[in-house]
């Protein structure tokens, strides 16, 4: 019998992300779904890539709607989760998709987000690696059994993803990382905005948040920290908009800790992603490209070190809206409900 | 009266954009256009946006059909122009697009490029800033009367661009750099190859040269120790070809020299342009978009310190053909003939 | 048990998206995969995006590889899949996505192709409506229990289930249809050529064979004689290349029936789409997007009539790939094989 | 001495338009700039490819700011330019390129825009034939000396200029025309708009207006009757948005006179356009591309007679921004000033 499922701001992107994936999963069943200013109207007018949902029509966000699911979704502006959830007495899982309870210091969240701090849930990042008393941990098992669960930022998770091999193995420097991350403007959501219309973005390359202002640094550094970082984690940090309506690419280098050979710097990636089902280091010489994962649960991460320049140079691909948000929800849903990780997920991309 | 002027390698894509600029330079005039396999045809069929040279016709690119101009554009694979050059008995100016006479060091060129290394040329980046007996001087002063002109790598120059007002005022460190540069496919020619095809580029982001190996660091690295750089130049360099079919942007990133004050360091940049005609430094949290620089001969950039992170970052947008490659070409031989720098070149982009 | 499939010319892109919808196929494995070039390669570094069937090396495209399979997809050039098949004693079905089999005229072959002319196989667009003694039919009365199917081409099955409909119930004229196309590259194949890189077709919109040459005329026509077109079937039909991967919107007018009112084309639409699972009528005043359809074997179709004009436009969202052609087959197979038509595929875009 | 010039409505993409290619303009110096929310703030915030008017800040747009100057353009949502305009006593010539002044009949103007009609300006389409008692003359004549002139809709002028040679030389019928036109967003301005975010446009094909209300048809209309179309003139029109910021590709058909031969055909469109330095015919077999007239004032037109479906194809590229609207605003201009037509304007594009 399949779990009943409501989507808290169905009419956005990453809402949108997560009905497709839901649709085509087999223990799960789309009941609710909810939005704002689209309340009342059938979803299909708001999502017209999600025929086989044609018979739901948006409903309010109250919790009244939301309770009674098996699980809830919550792909909501931030700061609207908490409250809503608090109110819920019925709901099995809550899976928050905006930032609320994603980190666990409130002086970064003052920081960088500001307002009332909220508790931090599980972060959806199942393979990510967590420093343990006896070694190390993946996050997973965090998940396994939660009730609440933060999904990701999707450039944070990314990143992260690319880096934290090799702060778990001690070959690279937490302290002067550099990222800088081709990202589509899906990411950006469906507001209307001036700056994120077609005639602004395509044919052109846009950096914003530039300088350390963007909101999922100290979400990177908090996992960096997580791994088992030492010292300082310090990380520049630059999105730049590109013609692409979906999909990541992080270009991520860190300094080499002196004496660490290239073989030990793809050991600790190979043994990190070896066993793992959704990220796949790729071979010597090969980089991923966003396409390759457009639409699935994948991360690609291609791996080189630059002798010459000290560093160590780490490309990801992902779906912003798929491993990144929508997808990275899910596989923690399955996880926390003890599924098969992968129900309902793919590893193959809708390229070319 | 007009300089009589050549375009050697005009079916491609350097030499198109120099021929669009050419046809609107008041002191030019083309009187021949050579190509390869496409000798013989009307140019209007190869380069069909240039309505108004659709008089000329292709010719073979021999010293005989070169000869005789007052002015040689080169457009050619590498290895080409030096050979032509030196059967040239009556060219006042030759300018090389290619990558053939940028380099000082034979070691560099052997490592990156190999084959025969060829004299250099004066490097075509008036802006730059030479460090010399008496401090610092431009490149500029190089150019003046000069009769052999490199044209400068795309990304070589917006890269140099970038860093080179900081480490001529000593507040960057030279030795850990980080530029990640999004790039359109036009800066890797017209040549028909898969990974080139618009259904492999539409739509994902595809890193290339990723961990040390394009041939635009060791430019770089040398218009860096021209700037006075002391010890070692460092740089972690990664293109990823974004799908729009011209421009470039850098985002570079240097460590700060400890004890630098962010307003040294935008004192140090605006020292640097302010008298500039076709480099910007743009005002404080404002950063450049490639559409602004697009078809124009400028280089605008962004500057942010981030002091959590140690760094300056640097955010540098050009179109990669225009100032990139054949608005650097026809600036630098506006100087080395004498005529007003900005003589056919505009600073104006085509946007949106 | 799942039937053992081999997939001939697995390198390029219709190959591919034959892979990635087998992969999630529940009933079919895919055992073989050919190539011409490419074989003895991985197919993971030819067709990245498909994690899932790592596994698999390509191999030569003979009968010795290809015999012995339940089912053979074939995605080869024009003129390679009819003497492969002749040669194959032990295969159960053979889908073909390429031309050969499409055609039932000799002449229209001759005339738009040329070469050997091969026997029509049962055309794979199921919902088609096939005129016959006792009213009309569908095509997949045709394709059940097939062993020889004939995917349709990507724009004439696109343009057949726009026109259908009205030519079907007699409310549009035959002789006088007009059908301009943007589609994306993808359709164009994946060899290299200059007027198909990313730099000549981003940014701009590229028509070809304008004034009657493209080949899916005959078969657009023939299939508008199936459906029961009296008197000359005469189209006007030109695909216009834009910039974006995938897709197909195909915008078709054709003239009204005198006498015919708005209600009566509507309930035509209607009447033959009601029932129909992967081609959808979209309700008045909405018209389909192809991001909607992007890698769904979903046709979408919007209808308006402008009186004004006395004709009806009839605009398709199709992707190319996807229902286009690698979806038609594995739609098709299904019926063939007698499995729930749906199985393996989805009616959900990947949007935005 | 330059003509003073000023431009209401300077933030949008019209206003920029025109703004770049003023700038360039060797008889106007712009010396005013007006904007409506942006009213106050310097234009180079607003439009950041103008570097060349830096010094420029958006003024309210008033008859006081206005008035005095030799130019205005008005570049401002429909309604505004007519009551303006009567307040400005000293303004020797006014461009309107809003839709206010363009329609003859006030019914047109109720039926498709509404609210008050303005009195038809000159129409600034210099190429177009116009019947008059002796035979065919040029639009050009009614704007030599012209002092309120009316710059087309951008789809508008487009398809007459594809039309309109077969109509004044009666090879085509004007009763039963289709045009579907790819067109970038920048032609629906710059307000926020969901449906016109760069997530809704990238990767996708998206068509409006189905049906026949768009508001160019009785635009089109007025020019074919004007060109001497006798009987109706009826046309089916569909623009559909794609993934370039600009650009019109229009792909218009109509019927062959019946005894027209392909010769016929090809010689009334030379005729009309040998002469024209703007408007381009293509070689037979030739088709234009959107890139090829990017920034340009260029309208290249491809022709092909399809014989079997017994129309015209005739194929127009133009930039909707440059030829499509402030091209033709300042080309009209000049003519009216009596300067040489091409001043300030280029037929060569930016392209790849």
């Amino acid at each position: 019998m399949a779990y009943s499922v409501a989507v808290a701001g169905a009419s956005g992107y990453a809402g949108g992300e997560l009905l497709r994936l839901l649709a085509a999963h087999p223990e799960c069943e789309v009941r609710t779904v909810t939005g704002h200013s689209s309340a009342g109207r059938p979803l299909i007018e708001v999502q017209p890539h999600l025929r086989s949902l044609g018979h739901l029509v948006l409903q309010e966000t109250t919790p009244q709607v939301l309770d009674g699911h098996d699980i809830v979704f919550f792909a909501l502006p931030h700061g609207a989760s908490g409250e809503l959830t608090a109110q819920l007495s019925e709901v099995r899982l809550a899976v928050d998709c905006g930032a609320d309870h994603r980190l666990r210091s409130a002086d970064d969240w003052e920081t960088f987000y500001g307002g009332a701090f909220s508790e931090p849930w599980e972060y959806g990042v199942p393979e990510l690696l967590v420093a343990g008393d006896h070694g190390h941990v993946r996050q997973r098992e965090m998940l396994t059994g939660a009730q609440r669960i933060a999904a990701p930022g999707c450039n944070a998770s990314t990143v992260a993803l690319s880096l934290v091999p090799g702060i778990a193995s001690g070959v690279i420097e937490p302290d002067d990382i550099v990222s800088v991350l081709a990202v589509g403007p899906s990411g950006a959501g469906k507001a209307a905005k001036t700056h994120l219309l077609g005639a602004e973005l395509m044919g052109t390359a846009n950096p914003y948040a530039v300088g350390g202002s963007h909101r999922h640094i100290p979400e990177i550094r908090q996992s960096l920290r997580a791994a088992g970082a030492s010292g300082e984690t310090r990380i520049s940090f630059t999105p730049v908009l590109v013609p692409m309506s979906r999909g990541i690419l992080a270009t991520t280098t860190a300094r080499l800790v002196p004496g660490t050979s290239a073989a030990d710097v793809r050991r600790a990636w190979t043994d990190a992603y070896a066993d793992e089902y959704f990220v796949h280091l790729l071979p010597e010489g090969v980089m991923p490209r966003t396409a390759d994962a457009l639409g699935a649960n994948t991360c690609l991460i291609g791996l080189a070190v630059d002798e010459a320049a000290g560093r160590v140079v780490v490309v990801a691909a992902v779906d912003n809206l798929a491993k990144g948000t929508a997808g990275a929800a899910i596989q923690s849903a399955n996880i926390a409900l003890g599924l098969p990780e992968a129900t309902g997920l793919s590893v193959n991309g809708v390229a070319p």
